[in-house]
């Protein structure tokens, strides 16, 4: 581990989008993008194996992608995030059009090689989740609540002036995730992200006309935390 | 994640209930009520789909919701908790009123969002925990061990004075729960909070005449936990 | 959580033992007692639930509780830890002495409670392990390996020079029992600590005729685990 | 937990390795010996107790071994993690060799004590994976995508300037190998660590004639993420 004595000088992206940017907005993107694929396809992968881990792996993979690349982008690998942030006022609309675009690229991609390289070399995949009237109403609730949670959550760790510099911010996010898989994974598939839902879709394991209800009930979120961090925080501006 | 170059100036509103608050009182039991409810809809959530996995789900809700909200209102979501700071003398009386007001509502209410959402999208729900001779017995003395682990360890990372700014507060008070759900949940559901446990008589997982067990064992190991900080810590008042 | 502006000048216990003890060895081995009672009991609550989740559950509540008095007492719970730090010379004979009652006793507390309380309010127990001939050499060998890995580790997290007011050390400690519970926990039941293993033998887990096995292997690994860090670290006395 | 009121001094070797080399190059193989022969030692006591908690196991004694050693070595224990170090510039030729070295005689001596202490004391032992047409395909993508993940995130929270004194290096690094191997372990087996794969062919659990496609995947995999941190970090240098 890297140990310095003087106080880091860096200051990353999101504590002021349009002040203070040590990195290119290419390089952001790129992390948006390397990151949101890695959590796609960890969601192909583990879900496709039908193990019951599947939640801690996907919580996991958020969290170490947020470690490696959170200093520089902010982490968000969720177009909800960058909405929550967005509202928040740490991103530019410029910078959040491009982070949405890179992550549902991203997903697609990481997507498409679940696919092809993947689900061959398994014996079976999971079955598309049908959703339908009290389950659809069920799936809208759950998703709104956690991707709430998740927004929450995010801003309150990752953006907040009160805790500089904490080591909890990866953790607090990655298993926010996997604490609401697991606990509404079988009622909507633990989405909480836009460019998951389309992953997932891609995949087969959401239906495509199904997907507004996530996007619906994630941006709604998304926007929602957003405001209430503003609300709860108002000298934190 | 938000860089800072300065110490931060904000101190937490449990430090010194009475000295310095940052945060007005509607802010933290804004976020008492915030946490306390995500908890328990992951308790409902968690234990009604019947994983294995619900421990971890919920102690996982718990820690981050305390990354999230802690550095605001202390991240008790327990009324026992609230107990044993107030023991401990680092929040009033009126305060501490409040907190376990906002947390048996927000209790209430996502126990409330559970039984009309979540159970009807299910096949099954959990079956009602009956208690009586030696299993009331033993359901008790779990209770009372492991809150009182779980307020001694809240007392001991979140309101000492020996190592402020930690970054594993809320891994700890979290994992405690876990630890305890998984070690005797199938004795006594494993509650270790007086809100989770009326959320689970609301829930129809635990019997309303059994729920006075619960409430005396936690909240005289919220009341001994406090006591014993006061005992260990004579310096760190 | 506390904020504090100004470093902390409480010293942990065990920086120098014989030079500064903000404690009195008497709340040190009060820590030293409660620390080890939650494992053991954690021990015998998960292990007699027949959960598969049991070395998570004990090694997060290891973690926990090194995180709730770590700071004072050094949060060893082992006797084999407390043997590691005395030949790594940061504790004296007279508190080692103190701190290894301290744990046995605990955890022959801990034991009597799962077996008078919690064990009858359970359908079955746990089995008693038996170790004869190869499984008796790959119980010893397997003892011997984790033990002293969780030995090292602790050293080097907990008593090290090099990264002081880390967050991660009751997480790294509490994680290599996990891990090794895992790994080897259906060889030698997984125990790694003296105390631990005394009380699975009060608990009916282990057969007192094999105690010794778990006891040579444990204590020769703390000792080797002490003198190792003495090589690896000579600049650190 | 050692407190200190000034800061660290000790510089981790690899921030520069040819400047700064607080340690000697015997320590630094021996570290690395040590925290792989405990990985790969986890790897064959988890997989062979047919445990579906092995990454779990896995992950976690990666992240142990990584808190206990890292500041001192690095926390490789992986030779594809020394070539992204490597391109990276952060070790040289000469220590990189001597690591990849300690690395593989170490994962062949944990390999040697699974196989003649603790497989006999067991059942039975896991079946060698065999890998052919579109599955040999598909472990090698997934060991090219994870070992990528493994080495990207190394880089970035254990060499990044951006975050020194992070406490969360281990979490993230160890998560990463969990989060792949729960999410395709069942495709490639999920090694993403030649020294692992060595290991894992000794124990009989890799077939010899399909390790290449390991290496091959891995070694591309680890200097493509050194290179990836240059081009997205060109003033950390």
């Amino acid at each position: 581990m890297v140990k310095s004595e003087e106080p880091s000088h860096v200051v990353a992206g999101e504590e002021a989008a349009e002040v203070v940017t040590a990195a290119r907005p290419s390089v952001k993107y790129a992390l948006e993008a390397i990151g949101t694929f890695f959590l796609v396809f960890t969601v192909g992968g583990a879900a496709g194996s039908g193990s019951p881990f599947a939640p801690l792996a996907i919580g996991a993979s958020l969290m170490v992608m947020i470690y490696a690349g959170g200093h520089v982008s902010g982490g968000h690998f969720n177009p909800a995030v960058t909405l929550a942030v967005l509202v928040r006022r740490r991103i530019g609309w410029r910078d959040a059009a491009g982070y949405a675009i890179a992550q549902l690229v991203a997903g697609l991609l990481a997507a498409a090689v679940v696919r092809e390289v993947v689900d061959p070399a398994r014996a079976a995949t999971v079955a598309t989740l049908t959703l339908a009237g009290r389950t659809l109403v069920a799936a809208f609730v759950v998703e709104l609540l956690f991707t709430f949670a998740l927004c929450f959550v995010m801003l309150n760790v990752a953006t907040s002036r009160s805790h500089p510099d904490n080591s909890f911010y990866g953790l607090a996010i990655g298993f926010t995730v996997m604490a609401g898989a697991f606990a509404v994974g079988d009622i909507s598939g633990g989405a909480f992200n836009p460019a998951v839902a389309f992953g997932a879709a891609v995949m087969g394991m959401f239906a495509w006309s199904t997907l507004w209800v996530y996007f619906v009930a994630q941006f709604v979120a998304g926007a929602v935390a957003g405001a209430a961090f503003l609300v709860l925080n108002p000298d934190d501006r």
